[in-house]
């Protein structure tokens, strides 16, 4: 039975939701004092609740719905469960999903995270999902040729907005190129070779300074914190000057703290994607 | 109820262990071509069945054993609900289990995976996990923190095998420090205030020249691909000089190949124990 995905790019899927809903991801990030504010329990139980609920209240509105999956795989296989039930929520909803795994491993290890996330007979596929490349871009292969295969997405880490990132991110190599370049660099190459445009890369939004130039990359920046850790969605145009139109936001608890009500979730929803 | 994790470190258990059975570290990374060889289907069914035999067959032989985690996730939820019935099987062996995991996020999401694989209470815990520093050493800080209060041990990716890696690893800060080193050197400091040697580092036993300088590490090297990546267990003693007695070596497909009969897996693991 041929799939959406197989059907069209993730990109090409993406470019169109955007059209049609305003270019939001919405983060579910189900954590223990969200779950409280929501009155639920810190359980699988409570997970399910609270992150079926956000795509009850969004999954019309929202073009991308971003899992946190740490906070379902810390309850345990009743939690990847529930995170099963919720990406077919999600598809079913009409949106996409981008399974927040930052996986990162090699050779046949790769290939099973991939196919976890990736493959069109996983339990857990989602749309694309996010990789860590301190292994190496390459070290990826295997997630980049799944996704090329499966009209799928993955987003690479490449500059994040925590501090503690620069000791990694902005080493350099011996022609005084950057880490976090020569991954925007390679995701680029990737992208060129497919013309598809599968690859994304993940970009911090609460950085003045990046210290990486985006101009020529054509996949898409997933851009996490907006409304929350300090990134605002107005600084982006200027962050992202040549590509802005590419930047895909994530918003996660500036969203989830309205909840649970879905009146106040999708209020939420609409002020950030009125921009 | 007070566990075992509770009453003595991750780095004293290991040690005792390693004086009862030696220093041996079984990966079970149950790969599709491992489940055929084994005659097994290539779905949680078969994972089980392999994963479970590789304890009963090696339980009262190997000191650790170190599920590798894709290999279960690719098989959703119910890959995971194996995995945690594996784990059980590690401590009822009384063995130690490090859960291959190498996840890497930053703050409450990081907590999150923490809580998954060294929490006392989760369904998944295991005595130790691998960690990614992309977003750099200190994001991994709710990992540090949780596995020295619960007794656990974080093993940190600073050095690995696979040549793509060296893009990262071996970039160089300002002061013409390399990648790999800033990750051992802030593993050793860990290690120094807490006392407890809590945090090892996942090292690359393929890499003639390594580039990194292990000889103040205290903790414990997690050196995987004996006997299939090329790693052999005679190179260790030239390899780490100095830190010798603190590597932990592993070998998965060494083991794994000689599957199913249990008397091949035992006689498999001695003949590497025997060194």
């Amino acid at each position: 039975m041929p799939t959406l995905q197989n059907e069209s790019s993730y990109h090409q899927r993406l470019s169109a939701l955007r059209i049609e809903r305003g270019a939001l991801c919405v983060g579910i990030d189900p954590h223990p004092q969200i779950l409280h504010q929501w009155g639920l329990n810190d359980d699988a139980d409570g997970v399910e609740r609270c992150s079926r609920t956000m795509v009850e209240a969004l999954g019309d509105v929202a073009a991308v719905f971003k899992p946190q999956v740490a906070l379902f795989e810390c309850h345990g296989s009743r939690g990847m469960a529930v995170l099963e039930r919720l990406l077919a929520d999600i598809r079913v909803a009409g949106a996409l999903s981008i399974a927040d795994v930052k996986r990162g491993d090699i050779g046949s290890t790769m290939a099973g995270y991939a196919r976890a996330w990736l493959g069109d007979d996983s339990t857990l596929r989602a749309d694309a999902m996010t990789v860590s490349p301190y292994l190496g871009f390459e070290s990826l292969r295997p997630a980049l040729d799944l996704a090329r295969q499966t009209g799928r997405g993955v987003y690479v880490l490449a500059r994040t907005s925590n501090p503690e990132g620069d000791t990694v991110q902005l080493a350099r190599d011996e022609q005084g190129a950057v880490v976090a370049q020569l991954i925007v660099d390679a995701a680029q190459r990737e992208n060129e070779i497919s013309g598809s445009n599968h690859v994304g890369l993940v970009v911090g939004a609460t950085h003045d300074d990046l210290g990486v130039n985006l101009s020529q990359h054509t996949g898409s920046l997933l851009v996490p914190g907006i409304g929350f850790q300090g990134g605002r969605i107005s600084d982006i145009e200027s962050m992202f000057t040549t590509s802005a139109d590419r930047v895909l936001p994530a918003a996660s608890r500036a969203i989830l703290a309205a909840g649970p009500s879905a009146q106040s979730l999708r209020e939420a929803a609409f002020s950030l994607i009125d921009y």
